[in-house]
């Protein structure tokens, strides 16, 4: 299968390089970046710190899809939403995992999806994605009455936003299972006097410290008892791998718009 | 309800009668020792910690049980087969909370089961039969090639066996959910030499000391994430609610043997 | 040791006219509350919920105070304050669990330990205290350049403030190692767009739910590794038998001021 | 200062060269592996997966020591042996990570330390050996009567043998903070039928799984209250950027026997 990797001089564009040039089965077809960027003109193994693989990196986003079966794209809305045009043009397949999108974003990409395989999602690894989905059930079964939902989540002292979009992901998961909306019941900040907690509310706290890749857990607390279901990221490159995984599977599906539950097989609704 | 509480001078039974005299619909029927406990004769109540009931404790289960609605037993395996067979000629309630039975136990259970209304599960808190089917799909979910699945507990210093019932119940859930045998894949020593780690075990590790009530978390490993699935108790009262709940669930059953999964409506197998 | 309960009808105040009736070498000398509470005139026992003491709820503390040897207070900064001027006067043991002093409180408690033996802290906890210590050392010892401190700590759903004053006190322990003032550098909220982490600063973050007793964890978060210091308190009546230790030990002591730090032999500073 | 890495081409040799490359004040003075090593002749940046260094890996150490300042060794008990002799003759410095290491070699390392500068540690981070700091002092200051002692570990899929060499230190300084010895009073295992747990015994529990690079908790649990100290490490070249501070550290010491405790400052005992 030949990838494009796009933002392909950023870390994860070069991690998308390093897994491909590894992975049998997939061949880096062109990487591109942006018209201006240092890395233009460049092996993009070279860049990536793995062997020349012969692909020079291009500002042409154009040539570089059209003989493509697919890119991966973890970029900005406004790069994605040119790129998914592309890949609805070339009728490919385009794994999105870029974040912040908006309402005007999303709709174009919904456009993009009548004729290209699109994947997105917010997290692509196997493990977030499947705890989204038992803490959809689990906030279905534990009554609100008795039962207070609260997201934690830990990363690096870099990360700029909180709560992370994994957090907000998990959130709206338990909000799913609730039935109820996560704006409207979300309580994002704590401090001074709070006054006693709102039943059915749903809570979030953030730590940021050192070199925390992503650690996340909802936790369902009770009179007396407490269930918690726990994410931990190690591995940077768990990510790469997860939109990868996503390109092979969109491969052979009909044009349209896809989540990583779709890809793992955890999609219970039709 | 008319409830009989067996084992009644137990922690476990006086908490029963405590929860009983507390709850709303709930009436103690009789409270049940065995031939010779000094508790014999005392009111019921008093035994408890709470005002008089008005019911001396009785060794005589077949009156006891003759006219009232349910009986809850959190005893030993010998007393729980005497006490279904005389539950199945009453045709009520049997709500069975005890541990340790062994297949022959099962046997006359299951015989009992045709006449009364039997619950019996090694956990009655919702939060551990919840965390034990969301543990079943994730195990169905995660290939055991790529994910190793560990089961850790922690109990009061008083704890007499490794690992807990409860330990080995979420042990089952993920057997269950990966299609195999937890006495053939179970690992519940590891000291010294160990050798790399077999694909598909599920390792068990024991904690002990202090007043911990219960701690139970089931962790999925793999390269470079991890799931975890928790559970903490920190009330006992938790698991005498349970079994209430259950009794008010049972009668209005078919007779037949139920578990905790069907009372909370978590069982999805028809 | 005669000691008198202050705010006896309280949840605290019932705990530990429990404990007193239960401790060797304790006697319960008086239980006071403020006028026109409904618990005055009944006996102590019966309101605690154990036998009979023979002692009525009073609302006169002068005359309780009076032939005491200690005062157990866990009531509000105001009752606090009054009741250590009438301890001075009397020359007993003052025990303050009390939160929320202002400075104007501080000054009169000062005032009265010239007289009084007072243990006044925000926890009585062996734990905690310890914690305290070992806080206060590892922020001495990580230097802020590579290390992020975290405070994460998690109550029940009735919990009024955020953070909890444990939570203070420990991020005060890592502020005093670190040598700054923790009112400079503790980061409450983070919400939206926050930036990356501030090096030096000390953050917080809180969790509500359930029944939960009191979590407290600090962070120390570097690159590649993280030490995390925590405590768990899974008993109210901890508290209790903190306070009732501390009055123990402040029977001979000469007057002035102490904290549990002192009481439990880990102030290191003369 | 010019260093040598033995064990040049284990991948703890690899990381130490990558990272003396990239250190100021640090030059890859030689690469040392045994007679037979397919490494040999190869250069050692090439090795290590970083540009050319102009270092041969050589089989000859006696050649590699004789005009170096240090060497960095996470070889094998008896490779250890013979470095430390060689590392003495030059009076070097020599830095070991060695595990495993038996009295008799532990008796050639110390007649090795009158001559060379040896700094020894099971643990090269800084957390884990303050960790281990602050675990004597919670061990001294909790009594053996109402705290439990237990030490939990986890690691990746592929470790041998249980419990890990860290889990073992940490337990020692609990038992040097008790004043007692660690091999009678540690419980290294838990199944079936145990009986209630010892007053004053150290409970290990192993957990094994995916790619943990190292878990560690050490918990003092009492009657309502557990104090917890642990420490987590994401990043396998935290272990191989202590032995480089080691090293520096070490070149200004008189000739010796030193821990990481010393290089890092935490020892108190003079």
């Amino acid at each position: 299968m030949k990838l494009v990797v796009v933002g392909a001089a950023g870390r994860m564009g070069k991690t998308l390089i390093k897994l491909i040039s590894e992975t049998e089965g997939l061949v880096l077809h062109a990487a591109v970046e942006r018209a201006g960027s240092a890395a233009l003109g460049q092996d993009a193994g070279e860049l990536a710190g793995v062997p020349k693989l012969g692909v020079a990196v291009t500002d042409d986003p154009l040539a570089a899809f059209v003989h493509a079966d697919g890119v991966i794209d973890f970029t900005t809305p406004a790069s994605t939403v040119e790129f998914a045009a592309l890949a609805a043009q070339a009728r490919i397949v385009h794994v999105i995992g870029t974040t912040g999108c908006l309402p005007e974003h999303e709709e174009k990409i919904d456009a993009a999806a009548r004729h290209a395989r699109v994947v997105k999602s917010g997290n692509m690894s196997l493990g977030v994605n499947l705890l989204s989905v038992l803490i959809k059930q689990a906030a279905q079964a534990l009554d609100a009455a008795g039962w207070d939902i609260e997201v934690l989540e830990m990363h690096h002292k870099h990360k700029v936003d909180a709560p992370s979009g994994t957090a907000l992901l998990l959130g709206e998961a338990a909000a799913e299972g609730r039935g109820i909306s996560l704006a409207d019941h979300s309580v994002r900040v704590r401090d001074g006097h709070t006054g006693p907690r709102e039943e059915g509310s749903i809570g979030f706290a953030t730590l940021r410290g050192g070199s925390v890749i992503g650690e996340h857990s909802v936790l369902f607390a009770s009179e007396g008892e407490m269930v918690t279901l726990s994410h931990s990221a190690t591995d940077r490159s768990l990510f790469a791998r997860g939109a990868l995984k996503a390109a092979i599977w969109a491969r052979d599906q009909k044009p349209g718009r896809y989540t990583m539950l779709d890809v793992l097989g955890l999609n219970s609704t039709p």
